[in-house]
């Protein structure tokens, strides 16, 4: 009913985690229903987006990192580096949780939809992603 | 406890979908529960917003389009037309789900609240949501 | 199952209710399961952000202010105050429900992580979020 999924990032953008996501919702074994996806971090966040074509996201990334730019003068929060600010204003334009149901076993996910992790923060981290299915 | 609302968009913006919602949620027959929505796509979303006044929906369209403008030439992702890129960004931006609890069989929204399919594209398009109440 | 929290707001900004949100989950005695929140309001949103240093939060609230400033031009719906208008521009920019898992009894939440109601207006306001665990 609950598991968590662990994700190492290697970097700033976009993680895909949609394979992940399924084989939970197969181990799950819920026929009809609903899977929540929490991300349980402030500087990483989730989103839904285009799975096909690399050159959407790899624009969502420059739009993002042009409206929250590292070293803003309006920031005061810069103890934990360039990143850190702008990594907690990302996270709260998109989201930390996620709920997608469950038809027929499987996610119900339309055709171009991919799951994300999307990591706002420029070095590696281990992010620990909560899914729920019930 | 799932089912699937077909909304046929035929201009881009804000369509409410409340009236529709609450049918299913009274066919549902969940007296106490919860009532998630979820849109099958990455070029429109879900928004709760203000149902009165048609120019705070109005603001919210033109304030987006401001923010999210078409033709900007940090978008490698164009081959889809001038309006898909945008339209990404402001699923990003907005909601992919949404989640209302459901109180004496009825969703618990405030008076002034309305659930709204936000198309981003221009152009007319059939847009899948599912709807799971449990 | 579903509770209502009331919140009274003294002034723009974010207003924590982890505590209470905690309290409820005890209440609810569910031991695996979610916990959806939902604010019945479109100048308010929810969000969850760092609990740790203020200056994070304060930097989030004065980044959004300056993103969706009063008195733009732009608005055409003002007969509610300078405020009303940044406030659901706001709103739509952050969130209306939240899914947190319970696991082990208690919220899933990350060390750092707070549950936010984010007042939007400027004047204190009686704001409604329904809770519900199962």
């Amino acid at each position: 009913m609950v598991e968590t999924l662990q994700i190492r990032t290697t970097k700033q953008g976009l993680c895909e985690f949609t394979p992940q996501l399924h084989n939970i919702v197969r181990r799950a074994n819920v026929i009809e229903g609903l899977c929540t996806v929490f991300v349980r971090h402030t500087s990483a966040s989730l989103t839904i987006q285009e799975n096909a074509d690399p050159s959407a996201r790899r624009d969502l990334e420059t739009w993002l990192n042009r409206l929250v730019p590292e070293n803003d003068r309006l920031y005061t929060h810069t103890a934990e580096g360039p990143d850190d600010m702008p990594s907690h204003i990302k996270a709260i334009l998109t989201s930390t949780s996620l709920s997608i149901p469950i038809v027929n076993g499987s996610l119900s996910l339309g055709t171009w939809q991919g799951v994300y992790l999307w990591e706002h923060r420029r070095d590696p981290h281990n992010r620990e992603i909560i899914v729920h299915c019930a």
